[in-house]
Protein backbone atom coordinates (compact mmCIF):
# COMPACT_ATOMS: atom_id res chain seq x y z
CA UNK A 1 0.00 0.00 0.00
CA UNK A 2 1.09 3.75 -1.24
CA UNK A 3 0.75 6.61 1.09
CA UNK A 4 0.23 10.06 -1.34
CA UNK A 5 1.21 13.14 1.26
CA UNK A 6 -0.46 15.84 -0.66
CA UNK A 7 -1.96 19.37 -0.25
CA UNK A 8 -4.89 21.12 -1.71
CA UNK A 9 -3.85 23.26 -4.71
CA UNK A 10 -0.25 22.46 -4.90
CA UNK A 11 1.42 20.25 -7.58
CA UNK A 12 0.93 17.00 -5.62
CA UNK A 13 -2.44 16.84 -7.96
CA UNK A 14 -0.14 14.96 -10.84
CA UNK A 15 1.07 12.38 -8.21
CA UNK A 16 -2.71 11.66 -7.50
CA UNK A 17 -3.63 11.51 -10.76
CA UNK A 18 -0.86 9.07 -11.51
CA UNK A 19 -1.78 6.76 -9.06
CA UNK A 20 -5.86 6.99 -10.26
CA UNK A 21 -4.58 6.32 -13.76
CA UNK A 22 -2.13 3.40 -12.62
CA UNK A 23 -5.23 1.65 -10.71
CA UNK A 24 -2.71 1.44 -7.55
CA UNK A 25 -3.45 0.73 -4.50
CA UNK A 26 -3.21 3.83 -2.53
CA UNK A 27 -3.98 5.76 0.53
CA UNK A 28 -3.90 9.79 0.21
CA UNK A 29 -2.95 11.78 3.40
CA UNK A 30 -3.84 15.60 3.43
CA UNK A 31 -1.44 18.08 4.99
CA UNK A 32 -2.81 20.85 6.56
CA UNK A 33 -0.92 23.89 4.86
CA UNK A 34 -2.95 26.39 6.79
CA UNK A 35 -1.82 25.11 9.82
CA UNK A 36 1.56 24.97 8.89
CA UNK A 37 2.08 21.01 9.41
CA UNK A 38 4.32 20.32 6.79
CA UNK A 39 6.99 22.31 8.98
CA UNK A 40 5.87 19.75 11.84
CA UNK A 41 8.38 17.10 13.59
CA UNK A 42 5.97 14.40 12.44
CA UNK A 43 6.03 15.68 8.67
CA UNK A 44 9.98 16.57 8.50
CA UNK A 45 10.11 12.73 9.49
CA UNK A 46 8.48 12.08 6.11
CA UNK A 47 10.57 14.60 3.86
CA UNK A 48 12.91 16.62 5.80
CA UNK A 49 12.32 19.58 2.73
CA UNK A 50 9.14 20.24 4.22
CA UNK A 51 7.32 20.16 1.23
CA UNK A 52 4.54 17.83 -0.70
CA UNK A 53 3.90 15.50 -2.44
CA UNK A 54 6.03 12.86 -0.67
CA UNK A 55 4.85 8.83 -1.13
CA UNK A 56 5.20 6.50 0.95
CA UNK A 57 6.55 2.88 -0.29
CA UNK A 58 7.11 -0.23 1.06
CA UNK A 59 11.04 0.34 0.16
CA UNK A 60 11.02 4.23 1.68
CA UNK A 61 9.74 7.42 0.92
CA UNK A 62 10.41 8.86 -2.74
CA UNK A 63 9.77 13.04 -3.15
CA UNK A 64 9.53 15.24 -6.51
CA UNK A 65 6.77 14.92 -9.15
CA UNK A 66 9.14 13.92 -11.92
CA UNK A 67 10.70 11.41 -10.07
CA UNK A 68 6.98 9.88 -8.26
CA UNK A 69 5.53 10.31 -12.01
CA UNK A 70 7.98 7.91 -13.29
CA UNK A 71 8.14 5.74 -10.26
CA UNK A 72 4.16 5.36 -10.78
CA UNK A 73 4.69 4.59 -14.96
CA UNK A 74 7.36 2.18 -14.10
CA UNK A 75 5.72 -0.41 -11.23
CA UNK A 76 2.45 -0.48 -12.97
CA UNK A 77 3.44 -0.49 -16.38
CA UNK A 78 0.02 -2.19 -17.20
CA UNK A 79 -1.12 1.52 -16.81
CA UNK A 80 0.78 2.21 -19.75
CA UNK A 81 1.80 5.69 -18.59
CA UNK A 82 5.07 6.01 -20.13
CA UNK A 83 7.40 4.07 -23.46
CA UNK A 84 9.89 2.88 -20.59
CA UNK A 85 12.04 1.10 -23.50
CA UNK A 86 12.22 3.74 -25.54
CA UNK A 87 15.41 5.87 -24.66
CA UNK A 88 14.15 9.09 -26.87
CA UNK A 89 10.59 9.07 -26.27
CA UNK A 90 10.85 8.40 -22.26
CA UNK A 91 13.69 11.44 -22.71
CA UNK A 92 10.99 13.61 -23.90
CA UNK A 93 8.92 12.83 -21.18
CA UNK A 94 11.20 13.68 -18.54
CA UNK A 95 12.28 16.95 -20.28
CA UNK A 96 9.04 18.13 -20.28
CA UNK A 97 8.64 17.34 -16.83
CA UNK A 98 12.01 18.88 -15.62
CA UNK A 99 10.55 21.90 -17.66
CA UNK A 100 7.31 22.22 -15.55
CA UNK A 101 9.69 21.78 -12.09
CA UNK A 102 12.23 23.84 -12.71
CA UNK A 103 10.90 26.82 -14.45
CA UNK A 104 7.23 26.68 -14.94
CA UNK A 105 6.34 26.31 -10.95
CA UNK A 106 9.21 27.98 -9.72
CA UNK A 107 8.39 31.04 -12.13
CA UNK A 108 4.72 30.33 -10.74
CA UNK A 109 5.89 29.91 -7.06
CA UNK A 110 7.33 33.67 -7.12
CA UNK A 111 3.97 34.95 -6.54
CA UNK A 112 3.66 33.22 -3.02
CA UNK A 113 6.69 32.32 -2.04
CA UNK A 114 8.88 34.78 -2.59
CA UNK A 115 10.30 34.72 1.10
CA UNK A 116 12.02 31.21 -0.65
CA UNK A 117 14.64 34.06 -2.47
CA UNK A 118 14.53 37.52 -0.72
CA UNK A 119 14.21 38.81 2.99
CA UNK A 120 12.46 42.12 2.44
CA UNK A 121 8.78 42.39 1.18
CA UNK A 122 9.47 45.42 -1.25
CA UNK A 123 11.22 42.46 -2.95
CA UNK A 124 8.14 40.01 -2.54
CA UNK A 125 5.77 42.60 -4.15
CA UNK A 126 8.77 43.01 -7.19
CA UNK A 127 8.39 39.21 -7.80
CA UNK A 128 4.49 39.24 -7.76
CA UNK A 129 4.37 41.89 -10.14
CA UNK A 130 6.48 39.30 -12.75
CA UNK A 131 4.20 36.25 -12.29
CA UNK A 132 2.01 36.90 -14.73
CA UNK A 133 4.60 37.95 -17.91
CA UNK A 134 6.49 34.38 -16.59
CA UNK A 135 3.74 32.09 -16.57
CA UNK A 136 2.60 33.34 -19.93
CA UNK A 137 5.76 33.58 -21.22
CA UNK A 138 6.10 29.28 -20.33
CA UNK A 139 2.47 28.96 -21.02
CA UNK A 140 3.09 30.41 -25.13
CA UNK A 141 6.13 27.73 -24.93
CA UNK A 142 3.55 25.04 -24.41
CA UNK A 143 1.15 26.22 -26.24
CA UNK A 144 2.66 26.66 -29.06
CA UNK A 145 6.13 24.19 -29.12
CA UNK A 146 5.76 21.87 -26.51
CA UNK A 147 2.12 20.51 -26.30
CA UNK A 148 1.80 17.99 -29.31
CA UNK A 149 -2.03 17.39 -29.05
CA UNK A 150 -4.21 15.99 -28.13
CA UNK A 151 -2.00 15.31 -25.12
CA UNK A 152 1.19 16.28 -24.37
CA UNK A 153 3.21 13.68 -26.47
CA UNK A 154 0.39 13.03 -28.82
CA UNK A 155 -2.01 10.62 -29.73
CA UNK A 156 -0.31 8.67 -26.08
CA UNK A 157 -1.76 9.68 -23.06
CA UNK A 158 1.70 9.76 -20.48
CA UNK A 159 2.27 11.32 -17.34
CA UNK A 160 3.30 14.42 -18.63
CA UNK A 161 -0.37 14.49 -18.99
CA UNK A 162 -1.83 15.14 -15.07
CA UNK A 163 1.63 17.42 -14.53
CA UNK A 164 1.13 19.67 -17.13
CA UNK A 165 -3.04 19.64 -16.17
CA UNK A 166 -2.04 20.52 -12.68
CA UNK A 167 0.04 23.22 -13.00
CA UNK A 168 -2.87 24.44 -15.41
CA UNK A 169 -4.84 25.16 -12.73
CA UNK A 170 -3.11 27.94 -11.87
CA UNK A 171 -3.01 30.11 -14.72
CA UNK A 172 -6.21 31.91 -13.49
CA UNK A 173 -4.94 33.06 -10.08
CA UNK A 174 -1.32 34.07 -11.81
CA UNK A 175 -3.74 36.58 -13.67
CA UNK A 176 -2.86 34.75 -17.48
CA UNK A 177 -4.78 35.27 -20.35
CA UNK A 178 -6.42 31.74 -20.66
CA UNK A 179 -8.09 32.75 -24.46
CA UNK A 180 -4.68 32.46 -25.67
CA UNK A 181 -3.92 29.01 -24.74
CA UNK A 182 -6.70 27.28 -26.70
CA UNK A 183 -4.83 24.30 -26.92
CA UNK A 184 -3.87 23.76 -23.42
CA UNK A 185 -7.39 24.62 -22.48
CA UNK A 186 -8.44 21.68 -25.01
CA UNK A 187 -6.16 19.62 -23.06
CA UNK A 188 -7.60 21.16 -19.44
CA UNK A 189 -11.01 19.88 -20.82
CA UNK A 190 -9.97 16.81 -22.34
CA UNK A 191 -8.04 15.88 -18.82
CA UNK A 192 -11.45 16.36 -16.39
CA UNK A 193 -13.44 14.14 -18.60
CA UNK A 194 -11.05 11.24 -17.42
CA UNK A 195 -12.18 9.24 -14.51
CA UNK A 196 -9.03 9.21 -13.01
CA UNK A 197 -8.85 13.27 -12.60
CA UNK A 198 -12.36 13.36 -11.42
CA UNK A 199 -11.76 11.24 -8.47
CA UNK A 200 -8.08 12.98 -7.64
CA UNK A 201 -9.84 16.18 -8.09
CA UNK A 202 -13.08 15.93 -5.84
CA UNK A 203 -10.82 13.97 -3.30
CA UNK A 204 -8.75 16.90 -2.70
CA UNK A 205 -11.39 19.54 -3.13
CA UNK A 206 -9.66 21.36 -6.15
CA UNK A 207 -11.25 24.12 -7.75
CA UNK A 208 -10.62 24.74 -11.40
CA UNK A 209 -11.21 27.72 -13.58
CA UNK B 1 27.25 11.25 -33.56
CA UNK B 2 25.48 13.17 -30.26
CA UNK B 3 26.04 17.20 -30.33
CA UNK B 4 26.02 18.85 -26.65
CA UNK B 5 26.02 22.45 -26.50
CA UNK B 6 27.29 23.46 -23.35
CA UNK B 7 28.64 26.73 -21.98
CA UNK B 8 31.31 27.09 -19.04
CA UNK B 9 30.50 26.93 -15.20
CA UNK B 10 26.87 25.70 -16.45
CA UNK B 11 24.78 22.71 -15.43
CA UNK B 12 25.74 21.28 -19.05
CA UNK B 13 28.83 19.87 -17.27
CA UNK B 14 27.01 17.33 -15.89
CA UNK B 15 25.60 16.04 -19.08
CA UNK B 16 29.21 16.68 -20.47
CA UNK B 17 30.92 14.72 -17.98
CA UNK B 18 27.83 11.53 -18.06
CA UNK B 19 28.65 11.38 -22.25
CA UNK B 20 32.70 10.89 -21.43
CA UNK B 21 31.79 8.06 -18.26
CA UNK B 22 29.61 6.37 -20.93
CA UNK B 23 31.59 6.46 -24.20
CA UNK B 24 29.09 8.01 -26.16
CA UNK B 25 30.19 9.69 -29.17
CA UNK B 26 29.32 13.10 -29.62
CA UNK B 27 30.62 16.35 -29.95
CA UNK B 28 30.86 19.61 -27.59
CA UNK B 29 30.20 23.02 -29.20
CA UNK B 30 30.34 26.02 -27.08
CA UNK B 31 27.39 28.58 -26.91
CA UNK B 32 29.31 32.05 -26.23
CA UNK B 33 27.08 33.25 -23.29
CA UNK B 34 29.30 36.58 -22.98
CA UNK B 35 28.48 37.05 -27.04
CA UNK B 36 24.47 36.30 -25.74
CA UNK B 37 24.86 33.16 -28.45
CA UNK B 38 21.87 31.51 -26.72
CA UNK B 39 19.55 34.07 -27.96
CA UNK B 40 20.70 34.15 -31.47
CA UNK B 41 18.09 32.90 -34.10
CA UNK B 42 20.32 29.69 -34.89
CA UNK B 43 20.53 28.74 -31.13
CA UNK B 44 17.13 29.22 -30.51
CA UNK B 45 16.19 26.71 -33.27
CA UNK B 46 18.02 24.57 -31.73
CA UNK B 47 16.43 25.42 -27.89
CA UNK B 48 13.68 28.29 -28.18
CA UNK B 49 14.15 28.17 -24.17
CA UNK B 50 17.25 29.94 -24.87
CA UNK B 51 19.48 28.22 -22.36
CA UNK B 52 22.31 24.96 -22.27
CA UNK B 53 22.66 22.44 -22.32
CA UNK B 54 21.17 20.91 -25.57
CA UNK B 55 21.56 17.51 -26.80
CA UNK B 56 21.08 17.13 -30.48
CA UNK B 57 20.46 12.96 -31.49
CA UNK B 58 19.82 11.25 -34.67
CA UNK B 59 16.03 10.96 -33.60
CA UNK B 60 15.56 15.27 -32.28
CA UNK B 61 16.79 17.69 -30.01
CA UNK B 62 16.69 16.99 -26.28
CA UNK B 63 17.07 19.68 -23.22
CA UNK B 64 16.57 19.93 -19.27
CA UNK B 65 19.80 17.85 -17.29
CA UNK B 66 17.71 15.17 -15.62
CA UNK B 67 15.91 14.42 -19.12
CA UNK B 68 19.66 14.38 -20.69
CA UNK B 69 21.45 12.14 -17.99
CA UNK B 70 18.33 9.68 -17.59
CA UNK B 71 18.81 9.45 -22.06
CA UNK B 72 22.31 9.05 -21.54
CA UNK B 73 22.10 6.00 -18.77
CA UNK B 74 19.25 4.23 -21.09
CA UNK B 75 20.98 4.72 -24.14
CA UNK B 76 24.24 3.49 -22.99
CA UNK B 77 23.35 0.83 -20.60
CA UNK B 78 26.77 -0.80 -20.85
CA UNK B 79 28.41 2.10 -19.05
CA UNK B 80 26.01 0.72 -15.97
CA UNK B 81 25.19 4.75 -14.96
CA UNK B 82 21.72 4.04 -13.54
CA UNK B 83 19.42 1.00 -11.98
CA UNK B 84 16.70 0.91 -14.89
CA UNK B 85 15.14 -1.77 -13.82
CA UNK B 86 14.54 -0.61 -10.28
CA UNK B 87 11.98 1.85 -10.23
CA UNK B 88 12.24 2.27 -6.46
CA UNK B 89 16.21 3.13 -6.85
CA UNK B 90 15.66 5.00 -10.03
CA UNK B 91 12.97 7.36 -8.65
CA UNK B 92 15.78 7.76 -5.71
CA UNK B 93 18.27 8.93 -8.74
CA UNK B 94 15.51 11.08 -10.04
CA UNK B 95 14.64 12.56 -6.95
CA UNK B 96 17.78 13.86 -6.43
CA UNK B 97 18.12 15.31 -9.91
CA UNK B 98 14.82 16.76 -9.81
CA UNK B 99 15.71 18.79 -6.33
CA UNK B 100 19.17 19.53 -7.54
CA UNK B 101 17.38 21.25 -11.25
CA UNK B 102 13.95 22.45 -9.60
CA UNK B 103 15.58 23.50 -6.08
CA UNK B 104 19.48 23.65 -5.70
CA UNK B 105 19.97 25.27 -9.23
CA UNK B 106 17.36 27.64 -8.47
CA UNK B 107 18.60 28.92 -5.33
CA UNK B 108 22.28 29.69 -7.20
CA UNK B 109 20.18 31.17 -10.41
CA UNK B 110 19.14 33.84 -8.11
CA UNK B 111 22.56 35.32 -7.51
CA UNK B 112 23.04 35.83 -11.38
CA UNK B 113 19.55 35.60 -12.79
CA UNK B 114 17.47 37.99 -10.66
CA UNK B 115 16.03 39.35 -14.16
CA UNK B 116 14.02 36.25 -14.99
CA UNK B 117 11.68 37.18 -11.54
CA UNK B 118 12.01 40.61 -10.88
CA UNK B 119 12.28 43.67 -13.03
CA UNK B 120 13.77 46.07 -10.22
CA UNK B 121 17.47 46.45 -9.21
CA UNK B 122 16.67 46.74 -5.68
CA UNK B 123 15.18 43.33 -5.46
CA UNK B 124 17.50 41.71 -7.47
CA UNK B 125 19.92 43.05 -4.97
CA UNK B 126 18.06 41.18 -2.62
CA UNK B 127 17.37 37.68 -3.92
CA UNK B 128 21.49 38.24 -4.43
CA UNK B 129 21.92 39.19 -0.68
CA UNK B 130 20.06 35.31 -0.11
CA UNK B 131 22.01 33.35 -2.27
CA UNK B 132 24.86 32.15 0.13
CA UNK B 133 21.83 31.58 2.94
CA UNK B 134 19.65 28.98 0.66
CA UNK B 135 22.67 27.43 -0.72
CA UNK B 136 24.45 26.25 2.35
CA UNK B 137 20.53 25.27 3.56
CA UNK B 138 20.34 23.17 0.49
CA UNK B 139 23.93 21.53 0.66
CA UNK B 140 23.69 20.96 4.20
CA UNK B 141 20.90 18.65 3.61
CA UNK B 142 22.58 16.83 1.08
CA UNK B 143 25.82 16.66 3.04
CA UNK B 144 23.38 14.94 6.19
CA UNK B 145 21.16 13.48 4.54
CA UNK B 146 21.15 12.66 0.84
CA UNK B 147 24.86 11.93 0.08
CA UNK B 148 24.66 8.16 1.01
CA UNK B 149 28.95 8.33 0.24
CA UNK B 150 31.35 7.58 -1.17
CA UNK B 151 28.71 8.16 -4.19
CA UNK B 152 25.39 10.21 -4.32
CA UNK B 153 23.65 6.46 -3.80
CA UNK B 154 26.30 4.60 -2.18
CA UNK B 155 28.60 2.08 -3.26
CA UNK B 156 27.12 2.62 -6.86
CA UNK B 157 28.85 5.58 -9.68
CA UNK B 158 25.33 6.63 -11.17
CA UNK B 159 23.77 9.73 -12.97
CA UNK B 160 23.30 11.71 -9.82
CA UNK B 161 27.22 11.96 -9.25
CA UNK B 162 28.65 14.21 -12.09
CA UNK B 163 24.86 16.45 -11.26
CA UNK B 164 26.03 17.08 -7.61
CA UNK B 165 29.76 17.63 -8.83
CA UNK B 166 28.59 20.18 -11.11
CA UNK B 167 26.61 21.97 -8.96
CA UNK B 168 29.00 21.81 -6.35
CA UNK B 169 32.00 23.47 -8.15
CA UNK B 170 29.69 26.66 -7.30
CA UNK B 171 29.94 26.40 -3.72
CA UNK B 172 32.55 28.80 -3.48
CA UNK B 173 31.65 31.76 -5.92
CA UNK B 174 28.09 31.50 -3.85
CA UNK B 175 29.89 32.16 -0.41
CA UNK B 176 28.72 28.73 0.99
CA UNK B 177 31.56 27.81 4.15
CA UNK B 178 32.66 24.00 2.43
CA UNK B 179 34.52 23.39 5.83
CA UNK B 180 31.27 22.49 6.96
CA UNK B 181 30.44 19.80 3.78
CA UNK B 182 33.34 17.41 4.26
CA UNK B 183 30.86 14.99 2.60
CA UNK B 184 30.39 16.88 -0.49
CA UNK B 185 33.89 18.13 -0.59
CA UNK B 186 35.18 14.57 -0.12
CA UNK B 187 32.70 13.65 -3.29
CA UNK B 188 34.25 16.49 -5.30
CA UNK B 189 37.76 15.54 -5.08
CA UNK B 190 36.56 12.01 -5.55
CA UNK B 191 34.78 13.18 -8.77
CA UNK B 192 37.84 15.11 -9.82
CA UNK B 193 40.18 11.78 -9.85
CA UNK B 194 37.94 10.02 -12.70
CA UNK B 195 39.51 10.39 -15.78
CA UNK B 196 35.64 11.59 -17.56
CA UNK B 197 35.78 14.15 -15.23
CA UNK B 198 39.02 15.54 -15.89
CA UNK B 199 38.70 15.35 -19.78
CA UNK B 200 35.45 16.95 -19.44
CA UNK B 201 36.06 19.46 -17.22
CA UNK B 202 39.50 20.48 -19.22
CA UNK B 203 37.29 20.63 -22.38
CA UNK B 204 35.09 23.52 -21.04
CA UNK B 205 37.69 25.11 -18.94
CA UNK B 206 36.02 24.57 -15.83
CA UNK B 207 37.78 26.36 -12.75
CA UNK B 208 36.95 24.55 -9.22
CA UNK B 209 37.61 25.78 -5.88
Amino acid sequence: MLRLYYAPGTCALATHIALEEAGAPYEAVRVDFGAQAQRSPEYLAVNPKGRVPALVTDTGTLTETPALLCFVAQQFPKADLAPLADPFALAQIQEFNSYLCSTVHVAHAHGRRGARWADDAGAHESMRRKVTANMTECFDLIERKFLKGPWVMGDRYTISDPYLFTIATWLESDGVDTAKLPRVMEHRRRMLARPAVQKAVAAEGTQIG
